[in-house]
């Protein structure tokens, strides 16, 4: 898939964003990205052990970071020291990309008989925004919002009431009504009377052959993005907060809740209204049972279940006691 | 309440459906049924023993099984032997019903005031399909879509931002803002990189007096029928599968959900955020506490709760050791 | 903020809505209150010893009571004694309050081109209410509900999909998509093959600073009113139910869910999914973490975690067992 920015970058040299620290060159900042997909000219952020060999391959010359972490960075990176990584990030991010920290109403938005694609079939009252690309064979349901620069694949049968932002739906998709995909994520620096909303400049990304059912939420990236693998199935009211990645073959029931930044395998099945804490990683071929609570990394090829969930042996033999 | 097909299907005689198998008679036959409720000339499945009771009741001459379920089967009925028979049926229920296995935009839909209802109040751009019936002194809210064939019946109020497929809906029913009721359920047979969908080609029905909350999603039966009970009350952000039956005067708190057809007694009150495993029978006179994970049946007049749920009693003497 | 009266009431004296009781004076009734908040002329309710310290500072001449719990109520107050308080009180709102047991489709609502407001931007196809107030720089998002009376503070963001009634929303608020505020609560009184529907009179009051995401519903209060604090942020598919009041700088995360009439001091952070039931008291500095299942209250300071929550002390130390 082809890259798409979604919110516009501010230009600022590398030296301008940080007066105090002094770099050896002065260079334009082109954006903001997480360590692994960083080119030369981002700042990228390291702020926990858990990154530590993202950190060792990361392209980027610019690192927020602490200064008891900064120690663990490949020599070539410059340090950007500071004590709290992401409040000094969301302030950057601010700084370079000002409207992402707010789902701002989209101007551009047209009716889609005012727009042109080729056979795509649409419903009444669809808006579709600038520069969304649609391919054919897809048809979109009444009342559904695409916001500016979305990219539609074709054969894709997109439902009613839906809402789509910042993101990139691969072909033969189906989105149910009523789902909320691509809006800001519930990231922001708690403080006394007035938090600091966090940008969120990714995406969300919807591989082939996947089907959402009705009424879920799926938040785009901060600095990274959300993805949904190939013909995996999200049912019902299922939340998926921002940056969680998951794999291909995947089924996830009902009202099952993902908190941000966890990684799922692929070929995982989720029961009804599991829950998956953040940051964590899942393996492949893992059955969550329903209900569960998960909160730490699950192996490949484990069945678990409860809460906290272990084992699904381990939960039956305490459960009969 | 009269019954309506809104899938129409595709005429086969038994025969063409089943090349291979040799048939007492070639029959056409006019659709796919559950044990209890399919007429001689439909097809039925029976694929656990579960259902043994239903299929010593079934009209049904032709019924998908697996070789070793057969045995348990009335000599009358031809067995029609698969190792898997969801997975035929759901190949059967595409040829018959092509279109059952997406929610395809409904092209009928027009706003409500090129539509004709006698003494029914409509709010702003809301969307009738052809065949719809509304009852009189009905209202219906704004942006609210009531997809084809669909029948509401009288002095009911649906809210805004509520899209209605494949149901019938009784007299007296409120149904809040917001609810997706009817739509394709999450039923699929896994495929590596391209999932079979499930066609569903049962209904949503509403019978009287019900009310439902904002933000619920009540999935339409696949072969069988969703079905809710008259003066039972749904509160918010309710999950329904496909299949779900629900009693009459039961009480469902807040983000309870229910996976696929199980079937609640009368009188029965859940707690918010409860979840009711699949394929299981709750009784009547049932409480579950909030919060608990049901996943076996419950007798009548029990008191549950916990994850697993047992008896309050239980629950109480193991919480407090 | 100004109190607005969403739902008008009829005129009676309070002879005439209970002939069967001989009152002192014969004053005419402004409405129905609860206990701290009622004016002379109000009639409220005292319905179990969890209010008693409220009971002995209201201002109210009349209360529907028990007869037991009437002996603990000020000597000033008439005492209006009944077998069931909440049974007695439906009868009576449905009386002064005829049309607050139903959300009705809101008649006066319009475009917003054919509003006049300053310096507010609409997207397409908003609809506005009569007497709506809307401050300066906010900003609604299209197919957005806004029914009559509502008022919005100024530099607010309203999303897409979003529909408010009977609410009072503050400054600096931002609303991301599809939410629904201030419909009517999960309140009636059970009863076999028509439930009695208890008219919700109160409002939702969102103050400052206050950003709600997508997908959530919040109920407004039966007679009391339904409040989120100043800088309180709630993620995707909060439940919020009737008569909850949450302080400020709280944090919420995905999909949890609030029963009824609880109270939530400030700065308190719940996890995804956590629970809490009805008519609790949380302290403020409360952390609940996230799946918890909270049935009691909660001192200030509390950490908590399970199901039932307990200090998570206690729940590790029971966990490793």
């Amino acid at each position: 898939m082809k890259d798409i920015l979604f919110f516009k970058n501010k230009n600022y040299l590398i030296q301008n964003l940080f007066p105090k620290i002094k770099f050896k060159k002065n260079i334009l900042i082109k954006g903001v990205k997480p360590l692994l997909t960083a080119s030369k000219n981002d700042i990228t952020i390291f702020d926990s052990n858990r990154y530590i060999s993202d950190a060792h391959k990361t392209r980027a010359l610019y690192c927020i970071t602490t200064d008891e972490l900064s120690k663990q960075l490949p020599k070539k990176i410059e340090k950007i020291i500071v004590k709290n990584v992401l409040f000094e990030l969301a302030l950057i991010l601010k700084k370079i990309y000002p409207s992402a920290d707010i789902d701002h109403l989209d101007e551009t938005l047209k009716l889609s008989k005012k727009r042109r694609f080729i056979s795509v079939k649409f419903g009444n009252n669809v808006l579709i925004g600038n520069g969304v690309k649609i391919g054919k064979k897809t048809s979109i349901g009444s009342n559904t919002i695409i916001e500016h620069d979305v990219n539609i694949g074709s054969n894709c049968v997109i439902g009613s009431n839906v809402i789509i932002k910042n993101s990139i739906i691969g072909n033969n998709v189906v989105i149910q009504d009523n789902n909320k995909i691509g809006q800001k994520g519930f990231g922001f620096i708690p403080m006394k009377n007035k938090n600091i909303k966090f940008p969120h400049i990714g995406k969300v990304i919807i591989y082939d052959e996947v089907e959402i059912a009705s009424g879920c939420t799926i938040d785009r990236g901060s600095i990274d993005n959300t993805s949904i693998g190939k013909n995996t199935y999200l049912d019902n009211q299922v939340h998926i907060a921002h940056n969680v990645k998951i794999g291909s073959n995947c089924m996830i029931a009902g009202q099952v809740g993902f908190a941000g930044s966890s990684t799922i395998g692929s070929n995982v099945s989720i029961g009804g209204q599991a829950g998956i804490s953040g940051h964590l990683n899942i393996g492949n071929n893992v059955k969550i049972c329903g209900g569960s609570g998960v909160i730490k990394d699950i192996e490949d090829n484990q069945v678990i279940m409860g809460y906290p969930a272990v084992s699904f042996k381990k939960f039956i033999k305490n459960w009969k006691k």
